[in-house]
């Protein structure tokens, strides 16, 4: 008997001007993707948006109406184009101010001379968030509500991913295999349909790319949350390939 | 005199189950934007769905109603899991089939024999769209209203886009200097922000990284599509570079 569990959802909003014009290649979409993957967390959506306050409010407020939690990335730094936290506060319609526990925080690492104002915007936490630890160079993120707010520097980032995981709830892991078709992503395509008509709570994928010898070839991915489903499909997966037409 | 030019804006869609699993890490957004910059279009906004009609149907309807372009990447293979052609043709409100002559292009690299109902799936083209030429492997990409639809397999996308790209609308580039600041971003975060506002036609991002050295240290990226107005911002961002306070 399998109990029906509630699926828990997430979604990841990138923030930055640098992603949009391709300056900064995204290293943290596949990085949490991953990450929350393992925890039985389903990654459904991601947005990237620009530095500009309209767009992080609408899709801040699309985003944690819709999934189970949303993990935001950049924009929570020392200078002008850093306006996350001030549009996560509008987008939940509370205050912000420096919050004295995040300034406590930077002056583990900046001596107190050095706590100008840019650095002090860095303080600043939406009213009712809870603080997210940054144990590289302490200047924190936040959890307000359902939306982890996160810095945009990948070791950062993974840090404070590394601090929230343990209080995130979550679900029934996805179970995942991979066959090696051998054939081409056409010749597998036909009876793969029929596989996948045949075990509907089971996630089929089928990935080709080019092999090392130069031959098409095919990545066979079968998903689900129940072993035996998952085991029942992957046994008809394998026996299609054992027979299918090679190149 | 500059001639007040309408901003030409894209906007980019990835669509596959692989990409928000962590499984397949996305290649495509960051070459996509930076080609696109470079072209003088302005990416404006990413998005990442799953191969769910009715997520893709929404999401380019959202994306194609707001931006001169959309592109999208992944689901036109030849497997059950590819939906972006008939989900795109569903956006649309219009029929899809077979088309003549995207099966000719198909006949150019599968063998007659071969052509079986998977591999037909991807001569599926919405009712009115041109064709994309695929120079890799044949099966052709399209192109209806504003949206242009390329593979997910970066060596295809990067040929398709190479066929589109001579007859986008193209706008006045954005020019880009970047300045190393040799300091922290907290201590140029206060005198960058007086010159941002000062030049609000000009966009500054700051940017930290840890130095090889081990310094935290700062790019300072200045963009604008007016160079005078570029030169200007840079030599004030320059000359506070200059006598900011170092490590």
């Amino acid at each position: 008997m399998t109990a029906s569990v509630e699926p828990v959802t997430a979604a990841i909003l990138v923030i930055g001007d640098e992603i949009l014009s391709g300056r900064t290649k995204d290293r943290n979409i596949g990085y949490i993707a991953e990450y929350l993957t393992t925890l039985g967390i389903d990654v459904r959506e991601v947005r990237v948006v620009p530095d500009v306050e309209e767009e992080i409010v609408t899709a801040v407020n699309a985003l944690r109406a819709r999934y189970t939690y949303l993990f935001t990335t950049g924009g929570i730094g020392p200078t002008h184009d850093d306006i996350t936290a001030d549009s996560v506060a509008k987008a939940f319609g509370v205050s912000i101010d420096v919050d004295p526990r995040a300034r406590a925080m930077l002056l583990e690492y900046i001596k107190a001379e050095d706590l100008n104002e840019a650095r002090l915007r860095m303080a600043r936490i939406p009213d009712g968030a809870e603080l997210v630890p940054n144990p590289v160079s302490k200047a924190p993120g936040f959890w307000i509500g359902n939306v982890i707010v996160m810095a945009g520097v990948p070791t950062i980032m993974q840090a404070m991913l590394d601090q929230v995981a343990p209080r995130l709830r979550t679900g029934v892991r996805m179970l995942s295999e991979t066959i090696l078709a051998n054939a081409r992503e056409g010749d597998v395509g036909g009876p793969l349909r029929i596989i996948a008509e045949a075990h509907p709570e089971v996630t089929i994928g089928s990935y080709p790319f080019m092999g090392e010898d130069g031959r098409p070839n095919t990545n066979l991915v079968v998903r689900s949350r129940d072993p035996r489903k998952l085991a029942a499909a992957l046994a008809e997966v394998q026996a299609m390939v054992d027979t299918v037409r090679r190149w």
